[in-house]
């Protein structure tokens, strides 16, 4: 691998970045020789971590941080995982609709991943386009995220802020908010603020926060946000913007900055081996022809499923 | 490993049984030796998994079929999975107040996993405690999980019926029922069917099956419940245990029941052996005094992960 070789992702070409990004998705070699000769050029973008409820508007949050950067002069680049929809290409379209909005802006590149069925896969591949997106030269990178679960909690250890976004009106589905996602939360978002139950939705969340509160407290800002797709003129968005660099200045400089960094590059380390180990099964189960017909005998109590997990285990 | 060992499970002793619960969640080599000794007396229990959007009402609608199936005589085991409250112990706490209701009814068992942290961990575990459950004696068994996401998909592979449960009233956020959980239905409940717009949403779900039918259209009842909760006589819950029913017909009798054995099995034993690589690969870790020290040397740009998880990897 020469410089030569990663000039063009370097220089911010689209097309060639577009093109390892597929590769990276097929794990090629070549693609990963890459990734590790662009990794010196990184660590300059700062990663936003973007996830919350299905229906709270995050997409239309992330559209109107997107302008806002932009207006700032800031290049942006976009990865969004949607782990559920990985028939539809649902998150593809997604993709597509909102290329079509950013089309004639080369400061803004936007990438999704829809992919499923590779363990730990979305997490690794959120780290991986990251880093692209960093050598690239992007100095902001969104991290967007749907639904609820440990896919995107995964995801949001790439991420420098994360912030989780709600609305009013889920009733006693505040809930859905749960503690996992508030723990690693740096920024709350009541977004929709106009609808109401608002000032509720903000208590409740001030509320489960001291809960949640034991021993130190982290700071934990909740902004009210009435975000409107593509334009940084939703009211609260500026104010969404600020409490990001307040957690970053808070975070990510000082004392606690080395610890956090340490942190990040282990969950990296473990999702890389998680993944690596799990491409192997794939392939050593492959080699057997696959599972069918060890399962079979698992089928006909001819064997129980725990010692033949265990046997092929050892055989690795 | 006599019979004498597993003999006050198959009596169905709850004791016992929440202990070695308790054990393989330990992951404890006499309590996974005690999971093989069962296994042959596995393979009676009818498995339904619920899952669907947060704020559905799938509690609810378990709670209402725990009474219909008490009401037939059957014996429920239920099996919670709460992948994203692993801090509140707000699992913990639904199952008190769950155990609560059913204390007197020995005919009930509730377990609740709200684990984190081990890879493959939830799925691996909801399989280990439906087998507990089936070697017990329970004939139906509940898999409820909460949230969207891979977690859920992956644990609804456990299941021999997946009911998914939405409501109206999520607006635009029918998409929030993404196709990879539309994928895995086998039945559809619009709860809450009192509501208004619970016509639109049917009206949506059939047009999102029909979207999804390329090639076999899979045959996908959707059925309207008023969940009360504790209770059978909610409206529409009769009719969800016939549909489950029906399924159970079409899909695990005559030629479609043998695929579907296997692929069930196969499920199965892909988690193990990700889980068991996953084990491995903590211990592996742990053993190199974690991967802090590693990790900083990524930090400072004197590696990259890449490089350093292949070594990890290879040096297992």
């Amino acid at each position: 691998m020469t410089t030569a070789d990663i000039q063009p992702i370097l220089d911010g070409d689209i097309r060639t970045a577009a093109r390892l990004m597929r590769d990276l998705d097929d794990r090629r070699p070549d693609a990963i020789a890459k990734l590790k000769a662009l990794f010196p050029h990184t660590g300059k973008a700062y990663l936003v971590g973007i996830t919350g409820n299905p229906g709270a508007g995050k997409s239309t949050v992330v559209d109107a941080l997107i302008a806002h950067y932009r207006a700032a002069g800031e290049r942006v680049g976009v990865v969004c995982v949607d782990p559920t929809s990985p028939f539809s290409g649902g998150a593809i379209l997604g993709d597509r609709i909102r290329m079509q909005r950013h089309a004639l802006d080369p400061g803004v590149f936007i990438r999704s991943l829809a992919t499923r069925g590779h363990l730990g896969g979305l997490s690794r591949s959120t780290f991986d386009v990251a880093h692209v997106l960093d050598a690239m030269g992007y100095e902001r990178v969104l991290i967007e995220t749907v639904g609820v679960g440990q896919d995107e909690i995964d995801v949001m250890k790439a991420a420098h802020t994360t912030v989780v976004v709600t609305v009013p009106g889920l009733g006693d589905d505040i809930q859905a908010i749960k503690s996992g996602l508030l723990e690693v939360a740096d920024v709350l978002v009541v977004n929709k603020a106009d609808r109401e139950g608002a000032d509720r939705t903000e208590r409740d969340l001030m509320h489960m926060l001291d809960l949640r509160a034991t021993g130190e407290r982290k700071e934990v800002e909740i902004v009210r946000t009435i975000a409107t797709r593509g334009t940084a003129e939703g009211s609260g968005i500026g104010e969404l913007g600020a409490a990001v660099e307040r957690h970053r200045g808070r975070a990510w400089s000082g004392e606690t900055a080395a610890g956090r960094a340490n942190a990040r590059a282990t969950a990296h380390l473990g999702e890389l081996v998680r993944a690596l180990l799990a491409d192997r099964a794939s392939k050593a189960m492959a080699a057997r022809g696959g599972l069918t017909e060890i399962a079979q005998e698992v089928v006909e109590h001819r064997t129980d499923p725990w010692t033949v997990a265990e046997q092929l285990v050892s055989s690795l």
